[in-house]
């Protein structure tokens, strides 16, 4: 598959296949990434998914944490809470980096998009990284205890509320940026893939922008899921608790299901394999693979996997 | 001597003193500082000399540096590196959590006065530090080369380009901080020091500020300088480089002659005791000792000496 690749991404479990695809389609690959949970913090402006997806591109994300950097210090961290300071949102010394560079840049009249392709650069990342938008789009979690931000559900409850749904604040004024109108649109647009990330926090956020659920609809190559949900189960994060809190079934079914409009295949797990027959009867073709990625390998794997089905869903 | 103090310092030297001073008088000692050095960095607002005389009155100075936290680490710069943006003004990891707090207090629009406060009472520290002002004065320094700004002057160029003079951009529509006018107007007042700092760039814009001077000049109490120049040299920093680019003598007595007009008695080292009739000429008394400060026990001494100088030029 030699024409260009657009993936969507969040957090963790979408910055690995976003890796996987990366090795293999370097600079042909562009990974629009969820700003939902962006917020500010100490006077700088934090944006979790973008940062998770180009340090784990960049080969320097912690393995461990699934955010941050490998071989972080905190030091600075430590020193804030000597200060007074608010210390339940973990903010690296080398991550630090990050978030001033990037606040310097917003505050000088750059835009997101601007100020993340100079950051991937100087990373040595090949793939373009884009922020699903420029303008402000803040995810509240509605929870039994009322309205929370979604970084003091996320971080600082740990999720430990129950949710009553989301809302996007802002998504009716966001507008994709020229960037990312321009992927989708781009005649050599092989294959979009939904990276398996959570539904509702990472991949309804971006595909609520105006235009861009309509742009995966209607675009001529195939866009594939892959199943965030494993037997039953998120890999990492709270997909699994939300969907259980929402009143869905925690599987791959529901994903696909929420996605039926915009995918041609998805991609599942074997532990998942007998749901694969009611998966098609909504029209979607169905890939059934191992999906967990414990590896470099694994990531590579899979991307790779994906990119055969996307090939043979256009008939190439 | 029960009274309250004011001590007007700059860095290092400055810093030293206050902390001598601080070791006898505690809440009692007001140390009003220079910011004319401070500046934006990385977005970011850096007040050099207000963040040595609080980390030294702290405790947490770094000895060898004269700036800067004991112990730091570099990650999140040598990141900076990484990621393209500037490594010439060195910001330390536990260091930058002060500016971070500073920069984003100041953006909610809490005066520089106030949130210097509330780290100082952070920090442990019980003299109250003082902004010499809540305004923006910025030292230009006129060069041979052109105006640079102090920091890309004193850290950019280390000082190695010749001095013409100097300009406090700011200085004529700056005002006093109430907390600094109350100081001077404070009847418990029994003595003001101008601590051994940089004449051009550290104490002549604290006296630059409107009323300031004039405070000194009329204070009841007395007011007591101690000399930056030992011997012909600074202790540290450029100020006998500027004195003798200006074309002054590289003297204690050229300090004298600068603040005649405020000084009711100036303290000089024992190398410069043949100095001490020329500075008595011009109508202030003169105490010679030993003022270097290579030690915890040499700022209290020289602190303690100035002190008794103090008592007996007020007749206690």
């Amino acid at each position: 598959m030699s024409g260009r690749i657009v993936a969507l991404a969040g957090g963790v479990g979408g910055a690995k296949l976003a890796h996987g695809l990366s090795a293999l389609c370097g600079e042909r690959l562009t990974v629009i990434v969820n700003t939902a949970d962006d917020f500010e913090h100490l006077g700088l402006h934090v944006s979790p998914d973008l940062d998770t997806v180009m340090y784990t591109l960049g080969g320097i994300a912690n393995p461990s944490t699934g955010w941050g950097i490998s071989g972080e210090t905190w030091n600075f961290l430590e020193q804030i809470g000597r200060l007074g300071g608010p210390g339940w949102f973990r903010l690296g010394d080398r991550d630090l980096a990050t978030h001033v560079l990037r606040t310097q840049a917003l505050r000088a009249g750059t835009r997101l998009t601007e100020v993340t392709d100079q950051l991937r650069n100087r990373l040595g990342i090949l793939p373009r990284i884009l922020p699903m938008t420029d303008a402000s789009v803040r995810t509240v979690v509605e929870t039994e205890e009322g309205p929370l931000a979604f970084q003091d559900y996320f971080v600082g409850r740990q999720c430990n509320v129950v949710t009553r749904g989301f809302r996007f604040e802002g998504i009716e004024a966001a507008r994709p940026s020229p960037e990312v109108t321009a992927a989708f649109h781009d005649d050599g647009l092989a294959a979009a893939f939904l990276c398996p990330s959570n539904p509702f926090v990472s991949l309804d956020p971006i595909l609520g922008i105006a235009g861009i659920r309509q742009s995966l609809a209607h675009c001529a190559c195939p866009v594939i899921g892959v199943s965030p949900i494993i037997g039953g189960a998120a890999v990492k994060g709270p997909a699994a608790k939300m969907l259980r809190e929402l009143g869905f079934d925690v599987s791959a079914l529901t994903v696909a299901e929420r996605y039926r409009d915009v995918l041609d295949g998805f991609v599942i797990d074997t532990v998942d394999a007998a749901m694969a027959p009611r998966i098609s009867a909504l029209g979607i073709h169905v890939e059934v693979m191992r999906t967990l990625m414990s590896s470099d390998a694994d990531r590579r794997n899979l991307a790779e996997a994906c990119l055969a089905f996307a090939r043979r869903l256009a008939g190439d």
